[in-house]
């Protein structure tokens, strides 16, 4: 393979933005390490959006109780010239020695709550911020897309077609994770499927008809190798295409065709005219599978408009979540040596110090509203922030399979206030501000001098 | 590491789309595996942008040639219980044979003009369809959005601060030299910039400036430990931070600041202001780099307005291409066994054949139209797709340094219509097609009994 096809695990470590670098180089010399909280939060939601879901802590655990800086790596920072030997000697000794709180993948979050919480030494914590925001914007990002189409598609299957339009390998087989966990039936990604043990789905293309002479022996022969499989009949004339099928399903009763595909045209039309085709001739039994640049607006109109679809493949508008391909996440210092620690910018506040988020139900167990307060209070609810990650290690009992996040994540979407699952902006979730942590960012803000906002 | 971390290179044979494994086992077991012609084309152009940049052909190149299907992947394809073992076998065999040809990185291209074709038995062109896709797409979509910055800028330096919203690690590292190529001036990024042999740019975090009790001490540690770095200066009030730091320098001559830096508030009025504030003070050497939620457009707005900036600091936008995340690549046959092959579906038109782009240029070497041909015609101007693989050998003759690449796209986009070049959509590009591409259009359309259009 290409020298340059692919990251190496070993070359993790300087996957860095060069400042973080510089200042942890900065801190360690002016012997700056007491213990330091960053925050992992959103300002703003994309537009359009009612919650983003929560994804990628589970790999920044993974990722930063291992990361290591190897002897080759040490020496390609040395190349940049701007590293004192000394300073390099405890890079190559860096382990990750402090704590991560973190709530669980597939929860629905709102702005300033925290994705998650680290409280490291100064120099830990700073040397892993792009790291850590890389990992779980990009898989918080998909996460949050995903969920959409799942609320669209209202029980129907949706099917990720989308790794040829994601941007590279590690975000195509990272991704089906998220997928997965927002909700998604299936994917067609062989990789993405066989790394995280789920199994994978697939059709055929148009080249398969176009290479074959005539469009109706390449799909007999492809369902009598592939009994059930899903059919494409829209590469000429899909309506012909359908005819054809069922004309041959009459004279040869052993064909097993599970469902067809169709991927242009008047998808609802379309639907409507092969589903009748398909019943009138005793076909009750197979299933419409649609695609072709759906998104969950499209989606959402079919499914509204009674369009007998069965199930949904999408790919462009999931594979980089076109409308909203990346989150204001932020990584900021809230404490620093016990001192609550703010930034003060035009139009960007934050909340300093460690935090909680309780989550409260109602009676018949849907959210009623979040309280955000100081790490060590008590409020109504269930605390969202938990330890992933104790003094560097791993805590195994917080790993949960697949499944299981994905049960919890339906789960806990199903709580939400229903306007929350629509795709148009709602009024926003309800979530407060303990006094403490308010008397607290007060109490930050006077004590840089800073009026109070 | 964790187990899922990374995709080993070993993996890269999975990562397909399953239809393509299902389809090459028909026809593999059909005897299917004439010569086939495959096309990597988009059918239009992202709202707003006027080219695209072609990039992602070289690694395409050394992995398809390089690609292998090991026991290990082997044995996991046979977990799908999909595959016949004969298949199998015939896959752990599997060499790439074929041709491909292809533009050079960093080539403006227009709708309908081929990226690459590729020439391959069939079995083996449909193979490569997801994984080629992938790696060309990320590396375009990127490229094209990094075009419209430097445009924009208008000379002024960008610089990448996109890693942390990049969608992942692969696009991370492969991202930096798309950038590059499309002329950014640099990276923050460490890994990106050591994988590609440039040199990392960076300044400092909020955090570094909170984490210390007094901002301007903080400041003026970091300039004496980084002499000629960049400082950022608006952590809690722009002005009176550079107040100061112009008061410091006056006590102390030796303190070397290469650069302020502005991430918030109204950049056009700071940048003003501070410009005027350090020329009083003699600092005229002291540059002004701005960043904060940057994109094409209010970087254009800036130098417009002739804010005094000397260069430009852009993340969120860039990273994940926010405004066009996605393009619509279309990999398709057009050509089996000697003959055109077509897909008719509405909207959904494609162009026959093997083809050939010739780029013809004015006296004053700007570039007039351009000439969509069969591969073996002639036209006027320079041939642009060229072969980067033949009989399956990567052709060294062909590989560009990133300096070459980076030199050729930069004259190549200097020599497009100016409106081309601007940030709204312009008349689109003259790209003919010549009769005899049209004749066999119509041709594959009359054989497949459809009607013309």
């Amino acid at each position: 393979m290409p020298q340059e096809a692919l990251v190496q695990t070993e070359d993790l470590g300087l996957l860095v933005d060069l400042y973080e670098l510089t200042m942890i180089q900065a801190y360690w010399a002016e012997n700056m390490n007491d213990t330091a909280t960053f925050s992992l939060f959103f300002r703003t939601l994309p537009q359009g959006r009612n919650y983003m879901l929560a994804c990628g802590q589970q790999h920044v655990a993974q990722l930063v109780t291992q990361l290591r800086f190897g002897a080759e790596q040490i020496g390609k920072l040395r190349g940049l010239g701007l590293f004192d030997d000394d300073f390099l000697e405890w890079l190559a000794g860096f382990r990750f020695s402090g704590d991560i709180h973190a709530v669980q993948e597939g929860t629905p979050l709102f702005p300033q709550e925290p994705l998650l919480e680290i409280e490291a030494p100064l120099i830990e914590a700073q040397l892993l911020e792009s790291l850590l925001m890389n990992y779980v914007h990009l898989e918080t990002v998909l996460a949050s897309k995903a969920t959409r189409l799942v609320n669209a598609a209202q029980g129907r299957g949706v099917v990720d077609f989308g790794m040829r339009r994601m941007h590279g390998i590690d975000a195509a087989v990272r991704g089906v994770r998220a997928y997965r966990i927002a909700g998604l039936a299936g994917t067609s990604n062989v990789l993405g499927a066989v790394t995280h043990g789920l199994s994978a789905q697939g059709t055929m293309a148009h080249s398969y008809i176009q290479a074959h002479d005539d469009e109706e022996e390449a799909l007999i022969a492809f369902a009598r190798r592939y009994p059930g499989t899903t059919l494409l009949v829209d590469t000429y004339d899909t309506i012909s295409a359908v005819k054809g099928l069922i004309a041959r399903m009459a004279r040869d009763p052993d064909l097993n065709i599970g469902a067809i595909r169709l991927d242009s045209g008047d998808l609802e039309q379309l639907a409507k005219t092969c589903r009748q085709l398909l019943d009138d001739a005793g076909h009750q039994n197979i299933k419409i599978i649609v695609s072709g640049g759906l998104n969950e607006h499209s989606i959402r109109e079919l499914v509204v408009n009674g369009a007998p679809i069965d199930g949904f493949g999408v790919g462009t508008s999931l594979g980089a979540s076109s409308d909203a391909p990346s989150l204001e996440l932020a990584y900021k210092l809230t404490e620093y040596a016990g001192e609550p620690r703010l930034k003060h910018s035009p139009g960007k506040h934050s909340l300093p110090g460690r935090k909680q988020i309780y989550r409260e139900q109602r009676e018949d167990g849907s959210y009623r509203c979040d309280h955000l307060t100081l790490r060590d209070e008590q409020a109504p609810g269930t605390a969202l922030l938990q330890p992933i990650v104790l003094q560097g290690e791993f805590q195994d009992a917080n790993l949960a399979s697949l499944d299981a996040a994905r049960e919890r994540s339906l789960d806990a979407i199903s709580r939400l206030p229903p306007e929350l699952r629509s795709l148009v902006e709602a009024r926003p979730y309800n979530v407060t501000i303990s006094d403490k942590l308010e008397a607290r960012r007060r109490l930050a803000q006077s004590r840089l001098g800073l009026p109070d906002n």
